[in-house]
């Protein structure tokens, strides 16, 4: 499976980067017991046994200086993360003194490693698959509990186990019909095959489709759900917005490749990761008149999956709440009837006749913190009123790329059943059943280019 | 040497915060095996040999899930960074799974460790002294090459050794003194005893002098060299601040304790960290026409070891110039002539003549790149004119409370020498060189308080 090039030896710094108690450079391959032995001093690594940690100096052949105090972690192909040789140093931490290590190891035979190439390895070595490869990159990346159970999940291997029984199925139905065209000579050959891959196209329809249904809480678990909070000035959405990030609940990432001035701010309600849109909108405005018009308003619902609408249930609904509610009438939304501990001109039943009794509908005093507890249950139970408790031992489809390849399966299957309907004959319909168990291979990595493997590792974080 | 409280077992996450390929969880004390066991579900590492890593999940006893697939490393006392048994779980990293993991240790046994905890095990258990603690800090938060270097050297206890030898040669004086007191049927016991006292305190001075000789250097070694470009608008500020920005040299920290908004930035001039005051005053006026006033450069100069000063050799001096000249009359200045590429009507003369030709001027063409060498050899020239390559093994005083102790140390020399010239009793003289003693003891931290430690080591990182 593997490719025949590329497998010269890397190091990468594994550590986030900064300043901590112990930092790693990781070396993987060939050559790593090479390069360590070269700027070590202490025991000999190579006849050390595996698995084991030794004290020792990196030093610099150059002048024979000390860099650092270190522990290094020896561990001998095949049982390691990427199947191949891996040496850990293990330095004070520091981004100097971590740096010269990296260098004097680049220096000395590796070569910087990609964003991911350590997981590629692990991939391409046969360790795990692709579905597995993702789902550690998703493990790091996890916002919530939750989200780190789907990680886990997907990387003990629960999906790809049931997307290889899938393509087993097809791989038997195939095998079938390959005879029944090979062999024509029995008369009903060509009817028992149509029926036979029209029954089995439905039938993983079916189960295709069980999995799609997962998606939807699996990309929220993932990516988190983009949430706004909109209303007019004074409403008190900043108030929730506190409300909502108290409790060490927030987490707040830079976003890679960007000017670390763009932040993404995830909130964990229960499990669910809110992915918050334009808190700085809200937060500028904090204590004058808030200046959020209508057009910011609009820019913030459009992208979000899920909108907090909030209404001063003090007042009488303006034309501005108005607005709100029309902008929002396509969009999965929570009203909040806010400041009930104020003498209430405004009822859920009206808000209700306006809306459709289908809305969720909450009231709270933000400035009591009453409320927000219910605001939590309603988010959870919009998201996982399935029962997501129940089902967390069992496979979710989190992933953009599955999630597409799923939809295209399923595409493929339907082209074997129209084929079979408009009386295609069978070696061509067989084709898009083919194309069906390609697909399914770009999930766990059975079946894969170059450039997807390139393109999907590239997204990782250095040292991973 | 150890207080007898305080050893219970400790944890904490030992990375830095962020995504990354590995985040470890230390446990450090007499219960770290107790508390893995609980969570581990792989071989019993209580039977484990020390030093070994294995493989294994963390698992939540409350549910017998999984939790994250881990590597522990396992180290048993007393070679351990803290000298007590030590457990590293090696996990996938990521905020989610390593907190959850944390959490898990902290449930089943471990405490929160302090910030700068374990080493101030490692320091209370015997293994490193206090000189060598704050060793450590410093190798993480090293800036250059030549500070790490610096770090390393008082690491590996260079410092302390000196030190050690100061006191021992001051207990024998002592011991000498407290015989002479003893037995004084000797007619000339107090002569005696006073001139080795005396020529004792004289040579005990010279020697801390040089120690303290060191201590410039080593200061901004340790913590940069305050530095600010001062300048009238549109003579090349910020083309300056580029070039010495640029290749890498740059790091940018974040200050502890303080809000993100609130960086420092330092570069690396061959070896000498630059801590650069006030660039943003530079930047935001990079476009428009500048906006940095005397007043804002009075402040940039006064919290500022060297200026740079940049004039428009193409223009006459302005007032504003004279005013700049002025201001950084007491400040090591370096002036830099810029634009040499345009027609020259300020030549290095006649600045020479202002401020006395002891001054380090130079001409600089920044939008040619031309003279930022010439500027950073002059840097590197003006901190290490004594030639840092040659003492680099050399002991070298980079922290202030070192500073301030030597300092101390050295005063209460003078006060013996102070008490024999004024003829006061041998028994009282000995008492400040008792004080000296002591006070070198507080560098190795053969001799400290509780205060001392707790503030010292809340300074460090979580985790370290």
């Amino acid at each position: 499976m593997a490719t025949t090039t590329d497998f010269d030896t890397i190091a990468a710094i594994s550590t986030p980067p900064g300043e901590g108690g112990i930092a790693i450079v990781r070396i993987s391959g060939d050559e790593a017991f090479e390069v360590i032995s070269k700027i070590f001093k202490g025991k000999d690594l190579k006849k050390v046994p595996s698995h084991t940690i030794n004290y020792g100096h990196i030093i610099d052949p150059d002048n024979g200086s000390d860099v650092d105090e270190v522990m290094v972690s020896v561990m001998k192909a095949p049982k390691t993360y990427t199947k191949e040789d891996v040496i850990e140093i293990n330095c004070h931490g520091g981004i100097i003194a971590t740096n010269k290590i990296l260098q004097l190891v680049l220096s000395y035979g590796a070569r910087m490693a990609e964003p991911g190439e350590f997981t590629k390895r692990a991939f391409l070595n046969g360790r795990i698959d692709l579905s597995q490869s993702e789902a550690v990159m998703d493990l790091i990346e996890a916002k919530t509990d939750r989200s780190m159970k789907a990680a886990l999940n997907q990387l003990d291997g629960n999906l790809s186990s049931l997307i290889r029984k899938l393509r087993q199925d097809i791989l038997d139905v195939l095998a079938n019909v390959e005879v029944n065209i090979d062999y024509p000579e029995y008369d009903d050959a060509e009817v028992v095959t149509t029926k036979l891959l029209s029954n089995k196209a439905k039938e993983l329809k079916v189960r295709i489709q069980k999995l799609l249904d997962t998606s939807k809480q699996g990309r929220v678990l993932r990516d988190g759900l983009a949430t706004s909070i909109v209303g007019r000035p004074n409403v008190g959405k900043s108030s929730l917005l506190n409300h909502l990030l108290h409790q060490d609940k927030a987490i707040v990432t830079d976003v890679p490749g960007t000017t670390r001035d763009v932040l993404e701010e995830y909130v964990n309600v229960r499990g669910v990761p809110l992915k918050l849109v334009d808190t700085a909108g809200i937060r500028e405005t904090d204590d004058k008149v808030e200046k959020i018009g209508v057009d910011r308003s609009r820019k913030a619902i459009q992208s979000s999956d899920l909108v907090l609408l909030v209404l001063n249930a003090s007042e009488h609904l303006t034309d501005e709440d108005k607005e709100l509610i029309k902008l929002t009438q396509d969009t999965k939304k929570i009203i909040i009837l806010n400041k009930t501990d104020l003498d209430q001109k405004l009822t859920t039943d009206e808000i209700k006749q306006i809306v459709g009794s289908d809305e969720s509908i909450i009231t709270t005093s933000a400035i009591k913190d009453d409320g927000t507890e219910k605001l939590e249950e309603l988010i959870a139970h919009l998201f996982f009123n399935e029962g997501i408790e129940s089902s967390q031992n069992d496979v979710m489809v989190t992933n953009a790329r599955h999630i597409s390849l799923l939809h295209q399966a399923k595409d493929a299957l339907s082209s074997v059943l129209d084929g079979i309907d408009s009386g295609m004959p069978v070696d061509l319909v067989q084709m898009d059943m083919r194309r069906c168990w390609d697909l399914l291979g770009e999930i766990t990595g059975d079946s894969y280019n170059g450039e997807l493997l390139d393109q999907l590792f590239s997204q990782f974080c250095l040292g991973k």
